[in-house]
């Protein structure tokens, strides 16, 4: 299995957040932290990357995620493509190794992979050339390591710390990569008091989320919590947990402005989005004032430059 | 409801001509004559809008206008990302409103949105932060600015004048946003014999196109006309207006060189695409010399590009 | 019909590479060849075509090829549109040459051209302007010039001759246009050794493919060879050859490690893609040190920047 980073201790692929060290995750919201821009200030943008190309390999749609890795490549002044591999060449027969031996002889430098099969990230890593990246932008439900790195940051603009918080994370945990790269990442950034609340048929394998505290009374597990944050719930899962409809799951489990408040008054409230507005989170909550949701996005393409950067940039000068 | 112009009168959004001034109409007409090439020539371009990003949210299907103003923003200097709304984040059930504040997130600079439903531009615009600006691509029946704006250009450019001008648009006005937005632009910039040229079930109601002459007589609508504006007419208004196939359609209301002959000698053909050959207009009138349907594709783009410095150039400096 | 010279002689379409001369094939090889890299290589990159626009219009679904030609024009500093012809105009019954006249009224310089019906590429090319270049990107059974071209440059990198070798092309020779690209450029460049080898049903018509030798033999056909191409076999066409499932073709005509000791020891085997591993061709021998099937990907993006820069480039200053 290749590992993520390279002989010399750079990042060479980015599969998950479990394993890197906290200087390793410090240094990357340290330089993604430099390439956040205010809302209305033009984006960053440079041409560290010019001459590199990058494909993005979309198996599910995602609007967002592919955009702002998209985005964020171009605005390192990187070619970009984009594949939708349901739609091409898979329509052939063709194997997905095959295309991205095709692609790397085309060029490509970089990797972004998005596929609901876990394992085909680590897969295309293990197979590619030497000077080829590999980075995942959300694999089954084991990981979705830019998330987890534009969480913490997010957390961390706005705590200024991460020793000491309380981070409670709420909904369809058992399914959510997004959860699994946020412990990943918070637990290793110092986070001790990290819980998962979840209605029991939503709560992970026993074996997993070590050191979290599991929690399936909603108020218990927000009680005094510095960050709420809510995850996007699937109607099948709903009804897995005995609340088969969205009014139902809402009152039992959405976030309103009045179950916040058992929360810390200065508690932030996140959600990694696509949000179910009335299911899982109140609209008022969204779009309230602790909400940083619109940060998490912001910090999103910010992470993804800085990623890149890392990956790709030492070779930069090689052309 | 947000206005198109900023409180020192510039331009910000684009959704609709109708409340534009003539001196606003004209100043756009003029950039964007500034930013036509004849054909052959390589296209305008500069790097106006570097750093700039442009999203196109299409939830219809328009190659062609996508392509224009794709190619209007990248020939700028902006980013351009395309996103078929039908195609992507809806599959999720997200609401188009949560896409376009992660967008706005992701530093996405303009919206060029075209949507069936009446209000949607409007919708966005009312929503974004202040520094985004909105372009509607083409709004239900109801607008089509940009083709306004690129029809006019097109008829200036021909006839260096319009104030004594007969222009007659021809076909189904009732269902047309082109129409519509012609009605718009021309009547503000001096045409003061504005025709439409319909089937009575295809007129538009008592109320709309102020100013503008009605006509069922097809003859009678583009005698002496300077200018015969052509509409798309779709298989289901042909059944409305009791002409239920394409041949008889054509016979009674697709322009041909004899009928042609009716308005006056120089009398320009438009049409704003894409065309039925052989249903509304005949393939020799589409393609002979007093047709300027090509001038009109090519003057789209130089409208979009004078529109699109227009709404974010102010900013171009800022970053 | 238009040619692909212009007068002074230098290429304006690539359509075919039936009637190019030999000067003319090695001048596109040599000047592929200064555009090739080797992996882990930046890739080749100039502003040669900046300001300049290609479109690719695509109506099959065909990745490898389209973002060969997009990362090409990209690396050459122009902009690029991609079209999926059924997904988009056609959906309105709108004509191709409506769309290609508006494209080119978009100042869009090349067309990039993928359709499984003959005479596509050609119809195209009798109807653009004089400025505008066409360029097949496959076409029916017929053709597939830059095709032709990449196998050529990755035959010559290896033999660093034509003369005197022996290439064996295997397979659906009947339907390939690969085939047919290859044999054109091949026979012009002084291979006289050329075997097509084919079960009986799958041969070409007997005027084809003259000067060739026919071979339905797999053992004789590739005794001695230089090159070994094997192509890609479709189901139906097994069924043709009386070879009805992926197994008993691959008994047949696939390509194993024994059957190559057949080729000269250092023959080089190829193949088009994409591949199917296990009937056509043995992994084994895909990814085997004969294998230069990456190569080919990697020469294609040379080659289709040579011929891009060839067809727009002599326009380049004429901004």
């Amino acid at each position: 299995m290749t590992e993520q980073l390279r002989p010399d201790g750079s990042l060479r692929h980015l599969l998950t957040l479990e394993g890197l060290s906290r200087p390793q995750l410090e240094l990357l919201l340290e330089r993604a932290q430099h390439l956040v821009r205010p809302l209305g200030a033009r984006a960053a943008m440079s041409q560290a990357l010019a001459g590199a190309t990058v494909a993005n390999l979309f198996t599910e749609p995602s609007t967002r995620t592919r955009v702002s890795f998209e985005l964020a490549a171009k605005r390192l002044g990187a070619h970009v493509v984009n594949l939708e591999m349901q739609l091409s060449s898979r329509v052939k027969g063709e194997s997905m190794l095959d295309t991205v031996y095709t692609l790397e002889s085309l060029h490509v430098d970089a990797f972004v992979i998005r596929d609901a099969q876990a394992g085909v990230p680590q897969l295309v890593a293990d197979h590619v050339a030497p000077h080829v990246s590999v980075l995942s932008a959300g694999e089954a439900h084991l990981s979705h390591p830019t998330q987890g790195l534009l969480d913490a940051l997010t957390i961390y603009q706005r705590k200024q710390r991460f020793a000491g918080l309380a981070v409670a994370i709420v909904g369809d945990i058992r399914h959510s990569r997004v959860a699994r790269s946020n412990w990943h990442a918070l637990r290793t950034l110092g986070v001790t008091d990290l819980r998962i609340v979840a209605p029991p048929a939503l709560m992970p394998e026993a074996h997993e989320f070590a050191g979290a505290t599991r929690c399936s009374d909603f108020s218990a597990g927000i009680d005094g919590a510095d960050v709420v944050m809510m995850l996007r719930i699937q109607k099948e899962r709903m009804d897995q947990a005995n609340l088969p409809d969205g009014a139902r799951y809402f009152a039992a489990w959405g976030l309103t402005g009045a179950r916040l408040k058992e929360a810390r008054p200065d508690a932030i409230v996140m959600h990694p989005q696509p949000m179910n507005r009335g299911i899982e989170i109140a609209p008022e909550v969204a779009d309230g004032p602790q909400s940083v949701i619109r940060d998490q996005v912001r910090n999103g393409v910010a992470v993804r430059m800085a990623v890149l950067a890392e990956v790709l940039g030492t070779r930069a000068g090689s052309t």
